[in-house]
């Protein structure tokens, strides 16, 4: 006998744990459709050279790479990989597809995979959930993506959380103000941390980095007073997104202007932004921004674009801990077989409920009777019919109610009735 | 500018596309959820020698193999590989998981890969959608397949098919009354081209491979006259299953005994079955039987199965050629902008929509009434509002219906009540 074992990192998701999932799913999607997003979806493998170069250092180590068929190989030639963000495949769909009709709004819900080191919680094949708009510079796509993320984490039942929101050229001149200029990203990096290791300790890592304390001290300056020079156009452009997604109902509370969200990607090129629960220190949840240059690397013309991106793999995780997702069983309703005579009786009976929706076990053992009951209450079966002989002869069925511990006698159409009504 | 391009064999699938899928999917699912099957999901990724040696020498070339990480990696090594079908990963999870409740009923809709020669509407990505019971020898497990099958295609508009059954011990049987019986799969092969190529055809490819005239009459004389001795049990078999079918509304002229019905698929161990289009030549669109010896493989001991797989590419394909998948837009409602003032105004309005399911677009571009029309009409909305500073001290908004050409003038809350009425 083999050993048999999933692959490093992976897991299946076993029917308790998917129905939670889709329903998550489903009420996402849902908000997503409401603002006219459409789904998408991309194929699990793309040609290498699509993915290489576009995730930095780091990303290039985490592809999965596929070995070429054939002669190439043998020696070990890999020419496909897996997907590896949603984001990069989008950009490759707009520029392969010059038909679509821009602002073209799409929505994707599917696995990446990162042969990362596997920690709890975390694995090599995760789902990402991506909403993006291209080929418009309008800012209200930029307020739809706050939006729908805010509304998203209302409808799955949170409060407490808080949207931060900041403009790429801000952070630019913040940097260019105190003197690094071309050093921006060393300091955007540092800045990222702000959250984590706090003030003192980015001045130190600035100050391991060979910026002077001149320099540190003007960018805490700015930081903390807000007071950066050049920023107005950049400043009421936030303001005029902050009041489109307040007018969509997002509460003024709950969405920040922060002049230290930096956000790690380098592709963004104008607003970014980020959601943190205020409640759990899981770190972010949500984060997204403008990206008008990355559509361009794949086509013959720039594409404006912004999107953002729901960590549905955290959300679960904190609803899952918290108690949020109800357990839900997969049969409603169990038939159990109990003369062979009326075996086909009892099927007739189980598809009558299946007509309408009713999701219906028949036992597969027959035996006891008590047996059966104790199946299809390990089931999650609410209903339980029993049917023999001196029912057949008065036309009814005995639907049980395991719940309430009633029963009726009732015809078959009324005991379907009574378990639609309940 | 890189070239950019698809991987070879690989599609993306727009939104239109897509919607019409998920439609066909969501019908499927909701007959399997009907009979209490569970939805699992397996990763993309398996362990490679999970999957060798399960698919023939054929199928071991065609399973796309992932280079290991690290050193390994450089040497031209994979550890990995991605799925090549689902009935593999069901075994590797029903050995995995010993708290799983027997009998297990599972769907599974997911894509699957094979590095075969791309064709017309052939991809090496595509969808598999497969349901199995694992952990009973009852015959109503298949007679749940074979229900299951029939049902999902009236469900989804079909008339014109044919459900064959047969059982693996009966075609052993006239092997072995043909003295072949040492040569079982070489019979089982030419069998199953019947259907293509006639009992000339066989006959040929038999002779051809050695067999000799009188083993191949006898072999026709059982097929022809339905004549086998021994098979008394398995036919009694076959007949309660079609009874238990019928019983739970398989039409019984659509389910027919065949016994020229052989299934390529070595693990097949008792009952098999596959369907087909009465009307069109695209071959099966269904398969499947019981494999009692394939999860034994993976665990410590055998488990019986029975499953049946779902052609889902195959239907869709018909489907679409037919015209049964119906368009559908992205959007009901459009919501123009009229006046800038009143930006904040329509952005509210849309959220009003949305609250009540109706899939709304605000305009991204300001400009023209006209061009926003007509980029309503383009996304397939059927409604569109209009406020302007008039509509506004009158409390109303403009509703017009663009497939009547009507025109209502309402409060907001009854211009929702009016969108969702129609």
């Amino acid at each position: 006998m083999a050993k048999v074992n999933l692959a490093r990192g992976m897991r299946d998701i076993l029917p308790s744990t998917l129905r939670k999932r889709r329903k998550v799913i489903q009420i996402i999607e849902k908000v997503f459709e409401s603002f006219g997003f459409e789904a998408l979806e991309t194929p699990a493998v793309e040609r290498i050279e699509t993915l290489m170069g576009k995730y930095g250092d780091e990303g290039n180590k985490l592809i999965f790479r596929i070995l070429a068929r054939g002669k190439d190989g043998e020696q070990g030639k890999t020419d496909l990989a897996l997907r590896y963000d949603l984001t990069v495949p989008l950009a490759r769909v707009a520029a392969m597809n010059q038909q679509l009709v821009l602002p073209f709004k799409r929505y994707q819900i599917q696995p990446v995979w990162r042969a990362d080191r596997p920690q709890r919680g975390r694995f090599r094949e995760f789902f990402q959930c991506d909403v993006d708009v291209v080929g418009t510079e309008n800012i209200l796509a930029e307020a739809e993506c706050l939006t729908i993320v805010h509304e998203s984490l209302v409808v799955l039942g949170f409060e407490a959380f808080k949207i931060r929101l900041n403009d790429r050229k801000i952070l630019r001149a913040m940097v260019e103000q105190c003197g690094a200029g071309e050093r921006e990203v060393a300091v955007l990096v540092a800045i990222d941390k702000l959250d984590k290791i706090g003030e003192e300790g980015v001045r130190k890592v600035l100050l391991q980095g060979e910026f002077s304390i001149e320099q540190v001290d003007a960018l805490f300056e700015m930081l903390n007073t807000g007071k950066i020079n050049g920023i107005e156009a950049e400043l009421a452009n936030l303001e005029a997104i902050k009041e489109m997604a307040v007018a969509m109902g997002v509460h003024p509370d709950r969405l920040v202007i922060d002049f230290t969200l930096a956000r790690g990607l380098d592709y963004y090129t104008g607003p970014v932004f980020e959601t943190i629960f205020t409640d759990d220190n899981i770190g972010s949840i949500s984060g997204g921004g403008r990206y008008d240059g990355l559509i361009g690397m794949f086509g013959k013309k720039d594409v404006p674009a912004v999107g953002v991106s729901l960590g549905l793999e955290r959300l679960i995780t904190i609803m899952e801990e918290r108690g949020m997702l109800s357990e839900d069983a997969a049969v409603d309703l169990w038939v159990t077989v109990f003369d062979a005579d009326l075996h086909k009786d009892s099927l007739q009976i189980a598809q009558a409920f299946r007509k309408s929706g009713i999701r219906t076990m028949v036992s597969m053992r027959s035996g006891k009777l008590k047996k059966q009951f104790k199946d299809a209450h390990k089931a999650g079966a609410k209903w339980v019919v029993v049917y023999g002989s001196d029912d057949k002869e008065k036309g009814v069925v005995l639907l049980k109610n395991l719940e309430r511990g009633e029963q009726y006698s009732l015809p078959l159409v009324e005991a379907v009735q009574k378990v639609l009504e309940l």
